[in-house]
């Protein structure tokens, strides 16, 4: 071919190029797949959903034949279920939850109990694993459900490490996945997978209880929390990597197909969250459910207008903890009905005998709506992310009862950030609690402190569900965010520490130092030789 | 006070903190001052300026009596000089710089030049430290302008720190600071005064040529390349300390004083950028000054249409290099002759005798526009940033011609990109140039690269110009960034590695380790002992 011809040859290939980059640069309606976890979880990313159909996209999600809270609804009616069959009923899931849940109030921290205590929670921890490994065959066996997956030609798999697998699903089916999550214990995962540094010194290990700022036993404890926690997570999910292994064909890890993420959406912002070391495709978008208040249903409202001055204080331990003991249930009330403010408790089991005239009992509660009426003095709350980041969104003073995974630190983290208090499910006796929620009501710093953070919290860049939703739409435009990864998914753990380099620079180092004082030590010799023979020639 | 009133009173208050802090969040017009750096430094500051204005804002710009680029003009009209005197003219500063250049470009690497180049760059370096010196001091010292400052109740100071003392002033007058940089030499203010982590196993070193895909060479250098910059920091930078002491009338440091800084505005962005770990308080808002092309002077707009398909070539080696040598000026200009593109060249000096009927020579361009202007086909830039950040913009492939400061590194990073070809300029041949041009011309390969990097840089969150006046107006609004901090401020340097609490570890270690080994060993002496006993008592 003549130059010039090449030459236009390749302009139209640029142009062409162009175009195309333009074309894929503009995409408005993408196909999703969604790998969701149950309860809390679910509640949070079915907001990403409905943002998602909301600006055009089309929504499958993956869910399993029973679970307590995964189902079609109003809300995301134009999302497709592809359902997947389990080998248990959604009474199970719930019942084995509940168990969960009463183990943990029911722990009394003794050494004898404490064996027994650890021994049922392997138990329990070997049934989630079980439950898991259940979702992930019964999925990925599936020839048929796989082919009608494939033939969708989702451009993204939104999943929620929670529940192991989305990942191997969207590396099977070679689409890029965004992760979301709000930590995994230890950070583990965002620290070996996703190669996010996270320096003892100062980033507490997420269960800890520990806060940004360690004194010198505090920074120890903090390292011994890191190990004890990747050694948690070796052993735990080590059982993973054959499966995966297997799966795609070829010697994997489990964390080398987490690391795959394109990005991580974290469920937490700076506001909550301890100022820490991120990498670029880390994007932390906490409280992204959280909306202004609605109306209230006209019959609350008059309840709370009826509350006066005093206003009222809102409380629910979350959407896993439907009942609480007899015992517990009637210290509660008892307590409750000592304040002067009316309650709003959701409570789903017997009336408990001490009930005060001031409290009234839900099976269910609107609470952002009522964590941002007017009247709210105070919220108590188990810490689950979801109602942290309601009471954050409307700047409500907080007493948080957590019980377990996430709650101790989101609670802890609300104290250290000066808007809660914090209060210990197993020793709370009633007067606990009528301090505690008196202390965040009449003590102006909390709701000082609760405003602060409000603030912060409203003053974004973007709101927290349009980042997310940008980068998700961002993965589908572009087929990833490779742009975003660091070069450390490369190295090995030796390498990625350097150590390698050190070792040699130290031997370099230490062969100079050797050679240098032989020299030395070759010419002190000689010196003195040399002098010896001088002064037997002066002697003689 | 009865309870009742007493509780009357706090909820009051309460009411009026969340008034105030409303009030607060609502700012909507703010006093800003500006310590700016000279050149190209003042082109990228004065869109942020612009940009300030434009939202209503107050903009004052504490400004030396001379500098090459620093004055009033019609862009920010309404921005308000505090002018102070400088011990130099215009003239000065400008053949200081011109000065610097020629060192650069004349510098022909060998051993004996190579001592002389370094002891005339030295002699360069301190006489930059004392320009530094005196507008520090002539501001500081001077009561006046220094009450005068105080009374017009700054919000926030924005700061470039290459020139140093922005923050000393703001920290004197304690008010909040900000700062804009694209970076310091090996990353050390940022790493060290900032907090920000760059493990050298995947983040380069500045100025060392390296990528973030390095060999088990490349990382052994690359530790060295840290060391030494942060020596070279140390030496260069301890100077200051005292002064900074004597200031503030306390025992302190600069890296202390600059790492108070609320928020760094860093001018790259991932596209160009290699992804590394950054924190909370760091923006990447490169390109913030980048434009959609406008259109061009009518003649020149003819001469870029008379190209036909060849296109165009636009060269410029940025503000501070109006000259080249006569020999390189005729090197340069006999390549261009060769190319089948029309060329527009910014050159200040001597038309070179083989400049070619396809060249043409300006004293200044509209470089933005010309880059976005579709018949452009290529660029040759020197590689300061700005320029860079155009023809990412733009998606223009690019050949780099560095010569000081960023720009190595800046076309190291195109080249790694794969949209830039980068030649030397003291080796540089006429056929280097041609074999360049040609090949980011015709290669396809250099035109998609552009173009994704393009892609990239346009699909963000926010612009970054937005971005970065977003969190100048949020340190305006809240006084600071303080939640954005991290604990590692108030650390050690052991303290901040965990150094302390990991050699306690490993002396736990050690000793439970002595003790055990102890045991075991008494044990056995005890074992054999009773052995020989019984043995003894056998055979007797």
């Amino acid at each position: 071919l003549p130059t010039k011809m090449k030459n236009t040859l390749k302009s139209v290939a640029i142009q062409l190029l162009i175009l195309q980059l333009a074309l894929v640069g503009n995409i408005f309606c993408g196909n999703v797949l969604i790998w969701p976890e149950d309860a809390s979880h679910w509640l949070n990313i079915k907001v990403i959903i409905q943002e998602l159909l909301h600006r055009g996209h089309n929504v499958s999600i993956l869910a399993p034949s029973a679970s307590i809270l995964i189902e079609p609804s109003e809300d995301i009616s134009a999302a497709k279920f592809e359902v997947f069959p389990v080998p248990y009923g959604k009474d199970e899931a719930q019942s084995f939850f509940e168990e969960f849940v009463t183990l943990l109030l029911d722990h009394k921290p003794t050494a004898l109990t404490f064996y027994r205590f650890y021994q049922e929670m392997r138990k329990m921890m070997r049934k989630v694993h079980e439950f898991h490994k259940f979702k992930c065959e019964n999925v990925l066996a599936d020839q048929e459900l796989m082919a009608r997956l494939k033939k969708s030609n989702y451009d993204v798999l939104l999943a929620d490490p929670a529940t192991p697998c989305g990942d191997l699903i969207a590396v099977k089916m070679d689409i890029p996945f965004v992760y979301t999550l709000q930590f995994t214990p230890g950070l583990t995962v965002e620290r070996h997978c996703g190669k996010i540094p996270a320096p003892p010194s100062y980033a507490p290990a997420v269960l800890s209880g520990l806060t940004d700022k360690m004194s010198f036993g505090e920074r120890v404890k903090n390292i011994i929390s890191y190990l004890v926690q990747d050694h948690v997570f070796q052993t735990w999910y080590g059982d993973w990597d054959s499966y995966y292994s297997q799966v795609l064909g070829r010697p994997t890890t489990q964390c080398e197909v987490m690391g795959k993420a394109e990005i991580w959406l974290i469920r937490t912002y700076w506001d909550l969250e301890f100022p820490r070391p991120l990498l670029p495709n880390f994007e932390f978008v906490g409280g992204l459910q959280c909306q202004p208040a609605k109306p209230l249903p006209e019959e609350m409202e008059e309840f709370v207008q009826s509350s006066g001055e005093h206003g009222i204080v809102v409380f629910s331990l979350g959407s896993l903890v439907a009942n609480l003991t007899d015992e517990k249930s009637n210290i509660v009330a008892s307590a409750l009905s000592q304040l002067p403010q009316k309650v709003l408790w959701r409570h789903k089991g017997k009336i408990p005998e001490t009930l005060g005239a001031n409290t009234r009992i839900y099976d269910w509660i609107p609470q952002n709506d009522l964590l941002g009426h007017p009247k709210t003095k105070a919220f108590i709350t188990h810490g689950g992310i979801n109602g942290i980041y309601e009471a954050i969104y409307h700047g409500v003073p907080t007493v948080g009862i957590p019980m377990f995974a996430d709650q101790p630190d989101n609670i802890q983290h609300m104290k250290a950030k000066g808007m809660a208090v914090g209060l210990d499910i197993q020793t709370m006796e009633a007067e606990d609690l009528v301090h505690a929620v008196k202390a965040v009501i009449l003590n102006a710093t909390y709701k000082e402190n609760a405003l602060r953070l409000s603030q912060i919290h409203h003053d974004q860049l973007l709101k927290p569900l349009d980042r997310a939703v940008f980068w998700i739409e961002f993965v589908m435009r572009h087929k990833g965010a490779k742009h975003l990864r660091v070069a450390a998914h490369h190295l090995t753990w030796y390498q990625y520490h350097s150590l390698d380099a050190i070792a040699f620079l130290i031997g370099c180092m230490a062969v100079f130092t050797f050679i240098a004082v032989k020299c030395c030590l070759c010419c002190l010799l000689y010196c003195r030789k040399r002098v010896r023979i001088i002064m037997k020639t002066k002697t003689e």
